[in-house]
């Protein structure tokens, strides 16, 4: 590509930084903003400084929160016995959506992962751990995702809390609900015939 | 969605008011934003804000520049007699990259449309009228797309130029070079038909 503008060029460089933004789009976007007025700009970069600048992470569980200690873990109405463990504040979201949990959350900030580099020391792994040697804490769920990087992260996480006397489960793996079995994956499949459960349970 | 963060629900909100992004692809930027240090959000908005308001359009052509006459207007060795007509600075870079055009380009900044709003008022028309008026220009090559829009706006500025001695052309519609005739629509088959060229022309 070859721009006209050296300002064009770079603003269209940092876009496609971005995940999932190649140069072409990158350069949809960027033309969008100058056809704007520039205060859409100002507020778009204004939001996205004072976020990486000001964000803090809720020091009991990590999730992203604009005061010390997180909404749900200033709920004292909540189930501060259970913990559910997950990858990062969008699982968080899309659990609290549901509205079946009553819980606490630990966020990781991620899966182990030697690909990207990421390892056991790069997680909240030590605080979670603390928390469950310190605290009374009854149950850990994992709900992470369903990965080889997921499934490596549950084990260390299950290995580290092996010397506790504290319950741990993962979510249930299965045919989604409203799913044709005939589409369903074999191991899926497979795992939701052996982790069965009684009929009562599922009405 | 709830967020658990002011501040992260307000930068998502802002980001998601890009075309095409959508709230949960702005919250995954937003989220790899805060990964990120610190500085990559910086140089992105540095970018953004210098950008929007250091700009300048070329007076000339009003393609966008860093200064006041664009790159292409001040190259003396192109033709400054054969004048293209694009909707905005992508299309220039896309005729650029084939090589083929010697010519200036006049960048009108969008095309007739009454469903967004957008008038001949509100595009580059006048200049261009009073380019042809003034200047010593033989050919205005008309290269919007085909699309009613486009058509409309072609149609429109030919009407503006008719009392002035100027050849207008548009580029050709036809079967894309390396597509089977089978899976091409009926219109571009039957104008690339009527439209056809001599056969020495083609080699």
């Amino acid at each position: 590509m070859v721009f006209s503008s050296k300002l064009l060029e770079n603003a269209v460089r940092e876009v496609s930084q971005l995940p999932g933004i190649g140069k072409r789009t990158a350069l949809r976007l960027v033309l969008h903003l100058l056809k704007q007025p520039k205060e859409h700009t100002g507020h778009l970069t204004n939001a996205l400084n004072s976020l990486v600048n000001d964000i803090k992470l809720c020091k009991k569980c990590h999730n992203i929160s604009d005061v010390e200690l997180c909404e749900i873990c200033s709920n004292l109405s909540r189930d501060s016995h259970i913990i559910c463990v997950v990858e990062d504040v969008r699982d968080v979201m899309a659990i609290e959506n549901t509205g079946q949990f009553r819980g606490l959350y630990h966020v990781l900030g991620g899966k182990i992962s030697p690909m990207e580099g990421i390892g056991p020391q790069n997680l909240m792994i030590d605080s979670l751990v603390a928390k469950v040697k310190d605290e009374e804490i009854e149950e850990i769920i994992f709900a992470l995702s369903s990965t080889m990087e997921g499934d490596t992260t549950n084990f260390y996480i299950f290995k580290q809390l092996e010397a506790y006397k504290v319950k741990t489960s993962t979510i249930a793996r299965g045919i989604s609900v409203g799913d044709e079995l005939e589409y369903a994956d074999e191991i899926t499949l497979g795992r939701s015939i052996v982790n069965r459960i009684p009929f009562e349970n599922s009405l």
